[in-house]
């Protein structure tokens, strides 16, 4: 496979630095540009990034010089890092001016030819590509993953929508605060305290894991029949996003066959063989007090999802805890997953 | 009324502590005995006592010798901050010994003939103890409040469930660590994580609710029925329990039809008359990130539940979010504010 | 003595919402005018500030409006909590105009005729209010407080200069997040870290302490030879700065004699009289483990500065711990009180 | 090299786990023991462990036996996470009994036969083994790594006092609660609060480094002439100690001197070819806010001393602020160079 191309839009961002240290070394994509605001443009990376990472910057990104964030760039695949606030718009140019977008924001995630996109959940729904290019007459497109808090909650949902049918799922989230990116939340309001509240996401849990589980007919999808009911809060935890969760199952079933749906699933080739799957698409936990944010949010390298507390619910029929690495699999990682997916199925 | 004698069992622990510095002052009741484990009987509090609370321990009880926990102490009334594993035996035999024992302690809590008590939503309850004092053939008695997660969900609860009657609940909570008393949870499980389990939690606050919020008839309580699935979760904050609840309601009821039953809730006079209760049982916050644990978990010096985010809910009728101090109004406060309502009520 | 008008310049932001909040119920001072940024002017004070304070915002604050921050506000005082890039050219003109100025600000500090107080310790440097009205021809005058750092470093050395004499101090500090206002440090730099810088702030504890234990000769200050090294820190944690001494005297001290001369530190009667004065100016600790910022920072009502750790140095006489309330002492407090002090002092 | 057999004493404390971590594929050693507690002899690790690290516990781990911590174990090499109260008399009995003990407790340290070894500043010292071994008749031997927070601060002073030479320095210490073990310190003393004292720990600052920093005349080492002065605090950051540095030098240097000092120090051969030594002894960092805990503890895998803020001190010569991981190079990581060392200069 011959090394492709790649941009990245908002590289100085918490996102974009994920992607400039996952694309470290990726054995198909090569970092062509690195696109900032109007405060980094000109300037080095090194010296525009406030690298918040804890692994070094990649020697070959700190020289690299940040450019405008305008289509044009040597690139045919585009990361977007972007704040949503631009991305609508900047979006829709690149992919007007033929680069191939893999978007982390959520300007395009509901829009009807537009693939929401975790691949082990959904990987045919990438075939909404083609419509959508005929549709736009475009020769790029625009490829999205979902909020990182659905992320988690959407991976566990799909071996038990495949065994067992799902009703409704009750989910109340503990979310880290690099979900917001930096600066992101004031110090002030996160030390000794809690936040009951994140803008737009309880509608975002409530209806996107809904598309990526519904089933694509023709040149649309249908999505799936699940009530949801999202309370979220965002905690004093740097990384990974814990979801409580209650579901109401179309068939009942016992703890032991939760737990084996969800331990023996295994996606198809093409996405089980992408260079940034996991080997383990959910790995359970079985103690009593996990997953934890802090022990397990590296799971599977930040692209596993980790599952605990399997129980019968109260009220519904069955509970658990899942966490998922918020910047890793719930976005810069689950982006560029996406990416190797179209193209391992010949999309882009 | 002339000023009663009391003793507080565990009185080095967290609790304890806090009953120490609630009864500073206190218009009814006298501090006469101060009981903690044998590394501490014969020292001075001031000595024994690791006093973690930020106000100053008050000057009478610097002085005072700590005592073994035995029945026998010149105190009518007892309240306990007694760890689980000892309550059960020594309360027992406080209150066969002729005290009137006011509990913090799970042992004793669902016992029949025992008073589970939150004065605003149960205050009738109290006359369980003379069936008590009957049936154990004792001059004293046992009196317990619930757990304190359960406490702000049961005050919530019980003017809905009066207007509207209450069928099923969804409980997510995100607990403070003073909850698991001193020392409690190690620091390194709680810096940037989050604990998803605590044990025993989730029973109690599955079952607590339903004993105080049933009816009296004759000498027992039948339980309301209403289904509640509890996920409870420990997070870095020191004080104030957060619940994120969703209802399911006999009667469904409009956003402001569930604010005007929680904000115009009144307990009746023997209740609201009370030296230990709020001026308002129920505050209602109206900005969308409010309650938060910080900020208000001093509403009402600790006795006011706090209550905001209430809205419709995609899977029940309604939902909201509560704060309650855990360690006045969930714990010390609502103990002292007991024993006032049976002092009030002439039980005691 | 008739209630003075008093405008509270910034009244939105942190310091700014401490002014409020002190000023709530003064027995001198009356709050005339609330200014804040172009985004707020023309709204209540309620919706244009986000109220970050545990306590209540105070009724008649609710329904103030936000006014713009010019001269020609009906206000003899003003209070200034602005930011120090604005605050040099706004407080000129407020002083410029007639008001009193009373600010919080970097900007004015150092300026010879300027006085930069704690009332505890430099009382006479109001004096320099009158040199600086025939200098500047103004019927105004502005008087600053110092960082809130250098606060609880020069209230102790205060009794230790005058008693021994002090050469040289090592001061190595642990700030809290609330003194870089908000939205201040974001969280993702403070969960789980520490910051061991903080702009500017060493050359300030490096300078400040200096002026203030300076001798008034005439129109100017004498600053006191006293070289000080001090290395500043921010640490998760919401309110208290705690500051780490080692001390060289002149003549060398006891233990004994330092605490002695910390303990029995009394302001004269002029400063121990105004209403912010605490009772206590210095409290000692005796437990090793403290000061503690949770603990110890409401001592006083936020106004005591609270000692502890007084030992001998290994390397210079004499070392101890010092805590100081970073909003209040260190900011809005300490203005305040510097405001009672040339009240009572006759300069406005 | 043939492989070494290996015990570790007090495996499943923080430092035990370490070292389980740490010996994960290990060139030169394979464990082929693990003691516990009373509590935990005789179950599997897995069992008996509270596993708190976020890799996963090795898989060759999981299913040994905890055994009892005696003297007679098939294990060569034997390294000790035990903590200081038991340690003192069970090392002795293993380097009594044969064993090669290295060690992390304090016990031993300052016994003028035992080496107190950090590899890059004292290998030299190693060679203390042979007059140990012949004054106690021990086939075995003790050697032992220093504390946690002198680690980062004597790594650092090496190149100084080579160079420069160090008369007086002064030392504030920001450190981890790792650095207690588990469960340590309680999470109520730690969120939102700091503990400015450490028991013992500012005496071992003040007399570690000079031991290490000694010369070896014959068969003991004249301890370094310098005087230190040290301020240790417990922050709540989970892991990575960092220290604010001030030095009095005895050829003043300027920044760029002692930068340079700092940045090319390398060990000697020897040491720089152990499996466990980073490629880098020193680290600096231009930024003007680092080091920081989060962002530079895994610097060299938790090997390399990471420094920052080298500047010119206003009372000394020379300041900075550098920081050490305290479980890997300030503990386990550490006492297994050690090991290394012995081995590859054949003392064991």
């Amino acid at each position: 496979m011959t090394e492709r191309t790649v941009a990245i839009l908002g590289s100085t961002g918490l996102v974009g630095q994920r992607f400039v240290q996952l694309l470290d070394g990726h054995p198909w994509f090569r970092v062509t540009a690195l696109t900032g605001s109007d405060r980094t443009v000109g300037m080095s990376y090194e010296d525009g990034c406030h690298w918040r990472l804890s692994s070094d910057m990649p020697s070959w990104a700190k020289h690299m010089t940040v450019v405008d964030t305008s289509p044009g760039l040597n690139a045919e695949i585009v990361f977007s890092g972007l704040p949503s606030t631009v991305a609508d718009q900047a979006e829709t140019e690149f992919a007007k001016a033929g680069h191939q977008v893999f978007s982390n924001a959520s300007a395009h995630r509901m829009q009807e030819d537009v693939p929401l996109l975790i691949p082990e959940v959904n990987h045919d729904h990438a075939a909404l590509i083609k419509p959508q290019r005929e549709l736009r007459a475009w020769d790029g497109c625009i490829v999205t993953n979902c909020n990182c808090t659905s992320t988690g909650l959407t991976v566990t949902l799909k071996p038990l929508q495949d065994a067992f049918g799902v009703k409704r799922a009750f989910a109340a989230s503990l979310q880290a605060i690099s979900g917001a990116g930096y600066p992101g939340v004031p110090a002030l309001d996160m030390i000794d305290n809690v936040l009951p509240y994140i803008e737009g996401e309880e509608t975002k849990l409530q209806t996107e894991p809904l598309k990526m589980l519904g089933d694509l007919v023709g040149d649309h999808v249908n999505p799936a029949s699940i009530a949801i009911s999202a309370h979220c809060n965002r905690v004093p935890v740097s990384t990974g996003h814990l979801v409580c969760v209650s579901l109401e199952l179309e068939s009942p079933a016992t703890q032991q066959e939760v737990s084996d749906a969800m331990e023996s699933f295994m996606p198809p080739d093409v996405v089980s063989e992408l260079p940034s799957s996991p080997d383990r698409v959910i790995m359970l936990r079985r103690e009593s007090d996990r997953p934890q944010p802090r022990l397990d949010q590296s799971a599977g390298h930040g692209m596993t999802t980790v599952v605990g507390r399997i129980g019968d619910d109260s009220l519904l029929n069955i509970r658990y805890v899942v966490l998922s690495h918020n910047t890793i699999k719930g976005a810069a990682g689950g982006s560029l997953q996406n990416a190797e997916l179209a193209l391992a199925m010949g999309f882009i």
